[in-house]
């Protein structure tokens, strides 16, 4: 199964940019299609070749194994012990873990393991440390830059069976649960008890809340809630060594020391393994509205963007835009209409609080000024669940519409608000007529972009004009070449574009105190001068 | 000058509790008196004796001075070169920068440094790492843990000449300044442009927006817009060895590798000087209302904080109280009556919305629905601004009015916050009639207790009898002995009682990383058994 697997994607995907399908599972909103900027598909045997072969990709190829050992029948007989009945060598069993949700990336596991506490990490941790067995740990693998999936025959170790939540605090809303919850029953467990997730994503029917921890998830209420450096009030981890870190504190105020969960959170499972963690979760709100406006410009829509912050204030939770290129692709091949007069932007605003009627005329005094003082010039407002579905849907499906125009080379940019969309002009001037669609949409709040360009067909020319244009721009005005992806194996040899030398060292420093030998997911989110396995045996 | 106030304070302090007068600054709220705790007052040549004297309190005493060298006329000549004018060694001018503010630690520095620029303090620094000398970085000084100020003899790298807004974004309220500015002088910056810092505290006169960082500091708007690791967007400190490291990002947004700067925060100066920071800044609220309650038991306080957070969700910004202990020294001592009607438990709550009816109408409807069902017996509200002071002088001045009780032993805990109270009634059966009052308040919201106890004369039974009964007691139910004031000098040692040997043993690894001469601010922050100076000379 896994051979036909390899063989079905093998040299077309090497050769260029496969289109893939992934409907059976959840898709991320906003999905990149890194496949478009660096997807590549590899066997063991074809790494070198393709590294000499095409020197401009090289940079998102995986650098050779590094010297872990292999996996022995008496290295199984010990899991097996350990975790009896969870320790999985069934290749079609481990296929699903080996490949990444974008199937762009596959790595060749032999062995998937399934501890269900954290003591059973923390002894199979320290086993593969001292045998130099190279582990993966994988969430729910919904991750899209290839840091989620093994690159060669790394141990998967999954989080799927640590899915019990440990307790919740109702007076302080604060949920304290194990790293393979799945994000979306932990919201339904909840509201439930009339609280919320303080972050939502389009993969939360299957990602982990341990993944959304270890990847710094960002998603679709940040504007409101904050990130997770905020919200995660506790983490236990378990290092490269076994050592249990347990900072699993439920307490809003702690100063003895220093925080080091923050070291956890973000760092892709290359410092640790989440084993759990608590969480601050907001009050479910009451009331909740969607209004769609046009612009006519930018530069009023962040004016809009101000005038909202400051009427609209506390019960703002969303503010999005996307262009009238983007409304041209949803009109085109989704049939979705206008809900508004046709203007060069469009925004969607939510709000969430606990009063309609206050929510109501709170919206209702912002579009009035809005309209009254020109800044828009056409607008909608829904309040039921039917209307807002289809708002949202105008913003959600641009994604599916983009696919539909042609092959994609999508980027997720973080840049100071004011200069989000000058990248799509300067794109589309940059570009000319090689590019069929430039597109703009994205998180006006974050000050988070989805640059989306489109083309007949995947065209290493034009790729090579968008690469390295695109992270040259973004680096020239301190922004990040991933707001909220992370690196993984993709886009690891990038970082310099978002972080200067020093910090980058200091990150390797960070990686070689905590996992000297390297097996913590290996391969990913540092650079490949600064990683390596351990040392090879003379 | 200096040798008259060490004289001063000498002896009385080291064996006892002198209260001291500090009316020249802003106090901070709450300031937890740890006079009464861990007070002491060192030259350096009482501390051995000291030590072996009063075993029970050498936790908190400082080690030996570690081999530093000693600063020479060639080291001043260097650092008036690059200093020029702003190389302070007169004795007058350097006594406020020796002594911390509650008067309680005092060092000994002979000379303060004032750069004005990151590369003169990346000069600095790798000038002093080279010559073995130690430096305490220093803000505004107010630290309550004797973190602020030399233990000995270390060169003062103050921030206050470093103290401009390098920018302000108007559209995404993201401010970014030097370290030195002045919490309160940011305030006004950013009222005048119809924004706020997410952060107040009662040292805001004083305190420097880099300490607050460097210390991680929570305050009164915690409860609504979390904790600094949230919304300090980036940061610019520079290592021991004279690197600077730039992660000054406004950017809300970013998963390019670790994110280094959450390592500065909060690390009390102890693993880089912090140069600049960027904050994301809440819009100014147009409506401030807030309400004094009573409630008969704890657990109807307790309920009341959860109706209120569900009924008035996205306004709440603080949720404080006071037992009636507490109102009983008001009353007595201050004269301040009670607003209400007397009960067992009073309760502040803070509104702040964009819009003064909708807030008015959410508050009256909590207050309705708290009457109806009997969780409170009484209240007032207050709209009007002297009214709304006169209320919340009733939360703020309960730190006066145990002054005027007796001498104060005060702790500042933050627990699960279903126990808080709990450790109140504890703390007073366990003292039973040794202490004339047990007292608490503080921010329920938080789940942050001041636990305070007078007596009518300091009293090393009673002393004894407190300690370590409130650290087990906060220990055993994994609270933080330091909620929000950090370990600095006096609670080094008692990091144990909140964090794990494995997590101590790290931050020990990543201060030997960042910093192996130990030269930033020693002796504070770490244990004793994991802080160390420059390896000493053979």
């Amino acid at each position: 199964m896994a051979r036909i697997f390899q063989r079905a994607f093998g040299l077309k995907s090497i050769l260029g940019y496969a289109k893939v399908s992934s409907t059976s599972r959840l898709a991320p909103s906003d999905s990149p299609c890194i496949l478009a900027t660096n997807h590549f598909h590899l066997s063991r045997k074809s790494t070198r070749h393709l590294t000499t072969e095409n020197a401009e990709k090289s940079k998102s190829l995986p650098p050779e194994r590094f010297p872990f050992s292999r996996v022995t029948e008496e290295d199984l007989d010990y899991f097996r012990s350990i975790l009896p009945g969870r320790t999985i060598t069934d290749p079609d069993l481990l296929e699903s873990n080996n490949v990444d949700w974008l199937k762009s990336v596959r790595g060749s596991s032999e062995v998937l393991l399934r501890p269900q506490t954290t003591a059973e990490v923390s002894q199979i941790l320290r086993y593969c440390n001292g045998r130099n067995l190279a582990v993966n740990p994988q969430g729910g693998n919904t991750g899209l830059v290839g840091g989620s999936v093994p690159v060669y025959d790394e141990i998967i170790l999954s989080t799927a069976l640590m899915n019990n939540v440990l307790s919740f605090d109702h007076v302080s809303g604060i949920v304290t649960c194990q790293a393979g919850c799945v994000l979306e029953s932990l919201s339904l467990y909840l509201e439930d008890r009339d609280y919320i997730m303080p972050l939502d994503l389009g993969a939360k029917g299957s990602c982990h809340i341990g993944g959304n921890v270890a990847t710094n998830a960002g998603g679709l209420r940040l504007l409101r809630y904050g990130s997770l450096r905020g919200t995660v009030l506790g983490l236990e981890a378990v290092l490269a060594d076994g050592r249990v870190l347990d900072c699993l504190s439920t307490l809003r105020k702690d100063n003895t020391g220093y925080d080091l969960k923050q070291l956890f959170i973000g760092s892709e499972g290359t410092l640790g393994v989440i084993t759990a963690v608590s969480v601050l979760c907001p009050r479910k709100p009451k009331s909740v509205n969607v209004v769609f406006l046009g612009c006519e410009t930018f530069e009023q829509l962040l004016k809009t963007f101000q005038l909202c912050r400051g009427m609209l204030g506390e019960i703002l939770s969303a503010f999005e835009f996307l262009d009238s290129e983007c409304m041209r692709l949803l009109n085109t091949h989704l049939k979705l209409s206008n809900p508004i007069s046709d203007c060069p932007f469009y925004i969607v605003i939510e709000t969430a609080g606990s009063d309609q009627n206050h929510d109501s005329e709170k919206l209702h005094h912002f579009l009035e000024e809005a309209m009254n003082t020109s800044l828009v010039t056409d607008g909608t407002v829904a309040t039921e669940e039917s209307k807002i579905k289809a708002l949202w849907s105008m913003r959600e499906r641009v994604t599916e519409a983009l696919t539909h125009d042609g092959f994609t080379y999508k980027y997720d940019i973080s840049l100071p608000v004011e200069q989000i969309y000058q990248l799509v002009l300067d794109m589309r001037q940059h570009l000319g007529p090689g590019a069929r669609s430039v597109v703009g949409y994205g998180h006006v709040g974050d000050g988070n972009l989805h640059l989306n360009v489109t083309s007949p067909a995947k065209s290493p020319a034009l790729l090579a004009s968008i690469e390295p244009f695109v992270f040259e721009w973004a680096a020239a005005r301190r922004g990040s070449i991933s707001a909220e992806h992370g690196l993984g194996l993709k886009k690891r040899n990038y970082i310099g574009y978002s972080k200067p030398p020093q910090a980058v060292a200091l990150m390797g420093d960070i990686k070689h105190m905590l996992d000297p030998k390297g097996i913590l997911n290996p391969y990913k989110t540092l650079p490949d001068h600064l990683s390596s396995g351990p040392p090879r045996a003379s």
